[in-house]
């Protein structure tokens, strides 16, 4: 099969993911395309080559626009902080190159409009581009849409969603860039949130058409970073500075079916660590799920009598859930890596196909509107402010 | 010991638990006086009569003003629907009686507001009056606040509260009173979200000062009732009335610290029986409850190590927990009737001492209070609404 | 409805669930006979008539004889250690009286076939007997029975019974009756071990017709016990005496069908209060129940797609569940006493209809021999040791 | 870092497993030797020369001495159904090669021994064995076996494992190899009995010293194998044939300090995909594990105050877990190939140290022993079998 020559951007938590998944899912799916791992671009030379050995990329580039020009490079894949992805991708796009992107698409909404439109751009030339949700792709929760999608949730009354974490919970957690909204755009809203919002939608298959928002940042100054920081963690300094991001961020919301929902985005929640929880309740049937347990979806199916029905435990382990035929025998589990894998696959299958998988930039666009609403409710007073569409 | 006449207004759902709780009080607890049930009271005499011999009442009263009047009631226990509240209640206390009153306390703040004053008066008599918010006296709950209180959990950030049910999914569910505002008050807000509330201020320790709230009610009309309706339960006829409560509340809020409160009422989700899910999450701690396995506490104590560190399963049950002692040996677990056992017991040690147990009915005019601004703030597109203290 | 006096011997652990049971049937289920708890019996004369208005019994007697003999007690209920169960039972059945004995229904299988003997007997004279394996009774476990009776789990292949309790982890926990042979038969094996076993051939609707055991005392001397121990517990002395009964039993069988069993009963397993835990797997269906969440049932139907199927954790508590109709809406947790009610209810019904529930004492006879067998078989190096039947 | 060259013989489920270790371990571990994927070897031509593509592997060898004489192969990595691993281990050993063997070490104990014999020889020349007990390296039974290592859980007196899978509930499944002794040495018992003495004895830090076992093969015959099977599927033909093997074994032990053992392992047991289930109870505390929620350990400590105890579900996510450093930050879950990877990485260190790492031979020659054992009792009346040392 041909070959696609993959170039990445980044190379902390998310290019160490990406990294996995570039190397993995040629020898666990039957792709069409054979994925390369051919550049992996970074500022500091010394640590772009060690995490090019590291991660098994075969050259690394310290400027990103050397990497997109690349000729062995036909698919840009953006894992650096939300402040420059509108640069990289928009560039990447413009340069002919497929585009893969993490989350949150961008830092605003003027920068993800300007991402949505070159993709649109770029998508009338043939090339692809796709916004890294990727607990999209955690088996379980692609199951889950799909029973929805077969209607047995039915009418859906009420969606929530909780992403509690803690790695904030201690006061002298260092400033990394996290926690800087030049870096990051905002706090848990963005990190977390994000997620919580794009699986509402899509799990529902409708969108927030409106939101109310409380944020708050407990913590207000912390110490200075002491030298480089990696994935979430780093060793702080004496010298405190302030933090410009929410810790937290509650909001509720309507969808277009007219069904409640609920959002808690918090770093904040001590003894939660990756509790990424969503429950969708409609007139069928219900559905609950916590990514803690990610191999595992509850499920109860209120057609049956009242006397024999029950949530329901199901392993997502079997060969007819999503993309499980390719991996372990029933109820042998997968782990928060795969998701990126499974991303990678479908992406590969999208490019070959010329068909862009969603999630596309334009659902990370109007991701990108539904945080802006919920800062701005946030800021009116926890308003009901209405999404743009 | 001294006798305790009892009178008991009210014979449907409220009317059984509370008789189970008089009948079996006096023979697991050791008290400083001997209920005595000595009248039950209710509209219909057949019924009423019905009730006392199948609930163990000495006598039955038709008029709930002669069973106030009676020499041998020196307690009044109101089982009303909340529209009743208010009026029987500040009678019985202006007749010298203590007062036991369900909750919601009223279905308006001003029946509350006179509720309390007549209480206040009522206090300086040496009367006793106390709401019915029994899930305080849930021992894994009443054990949470003790945990709280001794400075546990630490600073609160979170606080969560979901009480979720599903008996009005079905849309030809009859229209029984509770789904009636003249009646009810409100819906899933005063029936559900009372509780929340209550039970989030109680182990907090600390009150919400403002909230942002959305409602909806997804079914408009329900089948008229068909005769009579006991309990949550009833059958409909083929004319159709329209619902004038709330299906479902979901609102927010800050409390006194300025922790973040997110709560959620409905009676719209599906699976869910009597999910009263409460989760505290504090600088040292964590604490999470969940009423459909109301035998268990957890607990995640962040002063450990992380390795170690993780939610503990606490069975309520050790006889050094709440109420314990006078029950079984650890692991044989209470059910939701003990709720009411452990009210009784406090309140008649209350009465002994003359001194009212929590909650008092300042305490459910505050909730009132709470819920008044929950509606408000969902009539004003969600703003932030100041809770009045 | 006519009385049915009841007389009861023996006032620990179980003559307080035993009188909490007769003080609540008759106002939780419409009964055809009305329950009157006219006489409690115990040695102690103090104790005994401090039982009696404790737990609400007209009238004490210090001799058994004497109770067994009253016009007015109709019914004798067996609440004694083992030693002395067969001694009171027969005489009660031979004195034209209804019995309720307590598990095990004896210290030895002699005593057992003399108690079955004469329950044959006095069946011909209309009169009921009954063992008190009440934890058939919990609903979760009598509609666990009914899933098996209709079908829905097949040919059965394994049931598994572990219970788990940790009150004698401590060594220096005393010597009370239940760690010494001569009262209680056995140790673990007939405390935990006989529900164990009824309950696994209760479910199933076979018997073991074989067993292979290990035995053993891990503390083998323990404090002698410091005046009277009431419930599981009791202050010990300096002085220790020897334990002469099992600390736990671990057996494997085979039942009827070809089925495999095993069990596990223990009061060493540090954390594990009341882990009566119950799996039973068939061809078409499992189900698994946990005694430490007694409302909760685990059912898995093995004929769904693989796709959809998993363990639905079932809330045994709608109104079509067994006993449910009587108490409280769905959701509303029931505790352990609520088994001994049930009991109650139903022997009730059968000396009214004069059919004696299961379990009969012929039931209680044959758990009796599966008990020896296991100790034979512990003493023969865990050989197979059949059952008679 | 200098080269390890690997040559792996098989390429069924095991095969996967291993050549996504090799692929993945050098690239998330820092390893003092790179792991080269050499050759892979199997019998039939074409399928041996897919897999090395699919898999990863630089060349395929259709006779396994070819693959063990091979100059850039260092390591032997031994994944072919059991009958085969005796003759292969021996004679890589012989060819002073380091051996990876999967489990069982072999079909028989007169096999096993061979095989430690050839591995003693080998050690004293610098060349390392391993067998593959994969489950040890689930971070959270390493951190069980730290804690009861650092005494956390005490004297031991309770250690009961379960391994439950239900896919031979269908009696059409077909013969694979596995049901077949010439293969597979016995069905459950070598298959999942093997993980779960290994298991138990590795916590513990003990061995069991005799046995006493029940096995079973509830389905006699099933359909011959229509064609090749992979994995553990296959599709059947018309034609039944003799299952060989037990379908499920149940047996009980004494370990070495007197803690008494249960075991039951099963492919019968419906909705249990991969329920191996262990749990250890001591003085000083318990623990609890299953692998189906692999990334979770319960926790018990015994030591502090009733009320406050509990089992804590521990998120064995921290990078001070074992193996977690390498990984992603908290509450990211791995699954169970990561079991695998940590395997390759204790072995590429063991033989860079030129100090084997556990479970050696000798330990796997142990547990052919019990497994022996167990054989043994069940075929003379699961009489106590003592498990030779």
């Amino acid at each position: 099969s041909p070959a696609l020559g993959i170039g990445m951007v980044g190379y902390a938590f998310m290019g160490a993911t990406h990294s996995h998944a570039w190397r993995t899912v040629g020898h666990v799916f039957d792709l069409p395309m054979r994925p390369v791992m051919a550049a992996i671009g970074g500022r500091d030379a010394d640590a772009v080559r060690a995490a090019a050995a590291r991660h098994g990329w075969a050259a690394a580039e310290t400027d990103w626009r050397a990497l997109v020009d690349r000729d062995d490079v036909q698919l840009v894949d953006v894992c650096t902080p939300g402040d420059s992805h509108a640069e990289i991708a928009v560039a990447a796009l413009e340069a002919g190159k497929h585009v893969l992107c993490e989350k949150p698409l961008a830092n605003s909404v003027a920068e993800a409009e300007a991402m949505a439109a070159a993709a649109e751009r770029a998508a009338a030339r043939g090339q692809v581009a796709m916004v890294g949700f990727n607990y999209r792709r955690v088996p379980a929760v692609a199951y889950a849409r799909r029973l929805i999608a077969d209607g047995k949730v039915g009418t859906i009354r009420h969606v929530r969603v909780t992403y509690l974490q803690d790695w904030l919970v201690d006061p002298d957690f260092p400033l990394t860039w996290r926690l800087k909204r030049e870096y990051a755009g905002s706090g848990a809203l963005g990190d977390l949130g994000a997620h919580a919002v794009d699986l509402a939608q899509y799990l529902a298959g409708e969108l927030l058409v409106g939101v109310s928002a409380l944020t708050e940042t407990f913590v207000r100054d912390r110490p200075e970073l002491d030298g480089a920081s990696s994935g979430l963690s780093g060793s702080g300094s004496a010298r405190r500075g302030p933090v410009t991001v929410d810790d937290a961020a509650l909001f509720t919301g309507r969808l277009t079916s007219g069904a409640l929902a609920s959002f808690e985005a918090t770093r904040m929640a001590s003894g939660r660590k990756n509790a990424l929880r969503l429950e969708v309740n409609g007139e069928r049937g219900s559905l609950a799920f916590d990514l803690e347990r990610l191999n595992e979806l509850s499920f109860h199916d209120h057609t049956e009598s009242a006397e024999s029905a029950g949530f329901r435990r199901i392993l997502v382990t079997e060969p007819g859930h999503p993309y499980l035929e390719a991996w372990w025998p029933p109820g042998h589990a997968l782990g928060y890596e795969h998701t990126f894998t499974h991303q990678a696959r479908d992406l590969v299958v999208g490019i070959a196909e010329g068909a862009a998988p969603a999630p596309s930039f334009a659902d990370g666009l109007q991701v990108q509107r539904v945080l802006a609403a919920v800062e701005e409710s946030a800021e009116k007073n926890a308003v009901y402010t209405p999404v743009p569409s």
